[in-house]
């Protein structure tokens, strides 16, 4: 990982792809004419668990965070075990997510340009490209998306200790757990679990020229953001105490 | 497993991120207004299996038990195949598994506090909590939680005669296992199939402070512990006898 | 595979395994008040598919055949390739298939028993235990179990060349063969594509005390026993011709 | 990948399989009477996913290419990366895979015989044969198949680069992009993704006696043709400038 422009390119890579097929399964499932409308909730968590699958692939060389909070999980764990932080690699990471993100939902935007034009209701338009909570509350929202990142980045930090074990179906495994965690904790707020994935589609949707679109809902889109970045460090201050390696 | 601190916060991690997951899933396919709403049995069947995939992936060390029947029916497998038992490991496991199932569904609670409080029903807040069946006939719902925890456990040992085959994707498989029983014997019981998945969560439903709740449905409690511990020690004594290594 | 005893232990326990699942998976799915009632195919679909899965761990001794299909689909092909065939290896297997079918069976009907009672309609009675055609049409129907066993012969026996590369899930990857086929070829029949899985459990619907049971659909019952045995055979003569090891 | 013979034998028998198996589930899903009937998109998804997995299967000593676009972005691959490119061995998988596909359909037309002459709508009939866009554009139509099978054949491409980490189930990472690809970005036009998945069928469609057919849509045959052939292409152009090897 000492090239940085390569690091970048992977993360961007690998984190557009997360979006143009994450933000596609909810456009299938919820949009207006489409082959997959009315799909349901099983539909949009093993849509958005493969695209996870799919985005590690095209990801690999950047060690396929494709999201900060796992990024951040990373530096806080390495902080807590005194390892030496790449920190070059992982700010061009960061960069590289959020343009992925928004390009990555440009595209989708593309592929079911039609089915937006047709779909009435604005709530749905933005709901393709970010989440927002089913009872609006700031406080347990942001709980939830704190429980729900904790999961993941603590999951992943089991890799490390299960050894070479996973190694043949990491990608898998990731999107196992992201399938998991959309069906046990996606209730509440639709878990973004990735500020990159909500914050970078949530700017595609204000600027991108949306026919009939609404409000892309400001007020909420702190939440996303600071309850996954929380989770992950939480998530990297407790893997060494709460993880043990195999005996 | 020597340091016997570390096998107990191994089990209680593992059986909290069980709990947490698998009420969560539950949670998500019937409470209202959540975005699950309505998923169905194959959402909670999936969901329950990767709640097994992830709870195995951060205990390893310990051994990823996470349920007493699992824990029984390895002392009856061992005791039968004249091996010695580490009674310290799997005493401190057993409580590990029961304060892990109580933490994991109190976080579970807090994730859908505001859809718990929004539901009507008292009957739909237990059942994310605890197993209760269909048609009460407590000799047959004994029977059939004795028997789809037989096939856990019996599956379960069969990896060890398989070798190291199975052993890069050993969550995996215990994952599919869980979603095989629950999709053919969840039917009429719900699958309780581990008495801490039941018992932790049924205290935490007594205990906490649920806007709503109803009864905690004590009279049914003891099938779903006593059922699973008989069917994980019938398959600890039938394993030796009907599971033979690969010729 | 010595042993003539315990391979025929191995198909009994694995068959039996295969068929509590199996059946259990659509009383499930289709019996009045269970929790999966109204699951759907793919409920089904995945719940058969995991049932193969189940079965294979458990019965690995003697290669978790199984299916009479696959064991006569082995036969044909040892014999085009000019391998010593272990008859009374696979004699066993066979007697095994046929008493574990009715095993599993059996022990389904005791976990379901109340949902059965509970029934109103015998054909479902019927339907948890072997498989009827949507439209009868023998001859199409006996063309459509040898296709779809031919499907599952062929795609097992491509193993072999493939290598170890898949023995560290051919458990899995035969599951998502019989998914496929399900999904894809079981519209019209319902996809016995195995002569022990749908005569030892229509044996069993002829004995049983079932309340309420109708006919055995006796005058249908040769279609998913010879049409698969066709399918196999004709996949162990076309294996050697048509599947290529890897270049 | 020598005898330019059993390349061809390779990649007709896994088109084949391919395309018996996906238009299968499509007909189990949409045709009347069916056991699969309202199965909905998810079905579709794993039954096309898993048609995949079990034509890669069959098809290994060719590479299982199973698909022009893939071939074609492995040209063009090959080609920006200096390789030698086998002409010969990659002419006649292109005929192979237009014979299979053709054969597939026709086999799928067996087995789905009875239910495809029950069926009244001639668009579904057309359905289990090929694609067609839910809202005719011929220009969005051709972009969408254009990302989609661009994401196919890069995802693919990607297995280079983490090296035999992957080998182990291939195949199951083919398929799962491909369910991937289904759930995200089927929406508009049925993710043809595949010249011959789409226009073998056609033909199959235009040619044999089916009842109550009506016209195979020839104005649209042209976009799942050369939509994916570019994707393909793209892809082969791109791979070596966006994907990296793993650090």
């Amino acid at each position: 990982m000492d090239n940085l422009g390569l690091v970048f390119i992977s993360e961007t890579v690998g984190t557009a792809m997360l979006l143009l097929l994450g933000g596609g399964v909810v456009a299938n499932a919820i949009l207006k004419g489409t082959k997959g409308n009315g799909g349901g909730w099983l539909l949009i968590n093993f849509g958005w668990g493969l695209a996870v699958f799919t985005g590690v692939l095209v990801s690999v060389y950047s060690g396929a965070q494709i999201n900060p909070a796992v990024t951040l999980g990373l530096i806080v764990n390495g902080l807590m075990e005194g390892a030496t932080i790449p920190w070059g690699a992982y700010a061009v990471s960061l960069v590289g997510q959020m343009l992925g993100a928004f390009i990555g939902a440009t595209l989708m935007w593309v592929v079911y340009k039609d089915h937006i034009d047709a779909e009435e209701d604005p709530g749905k338009k933005l709901g393709i490209f970010s989440t927002g909570p089913e009872i609006r509350n700031y406080g347990l929202n942001f709980v939830t998306e704190v429980i729900a990142t904790f999961v993941l980045v603590f999951a992943i930090l089991s890799f490390g200790l299960a050894g070479n074990e996973v190694s043949t179906f990491t990608g898998l495994a990731v999107a196992l757990i992201v399938i998991s965690i959309g069906a046990s904790l996606g209730g509440p707020t639709g878990y973004a679990i990735n500020p990159a994935r909500d914050l970078g589609p949530r700017i595609a949707h204000a600027i991108l020229p949306i026919k009939g679109k609404g409000s892309s809902d400001w007020s909420y889109s702190w939440v996303p953001v600071f309850g996954p970045l929380l989770g992950g460090a939480l998530a990297g201050v407790l893997a060494p105490v709460l993880l043990i390696a195999a005996a």
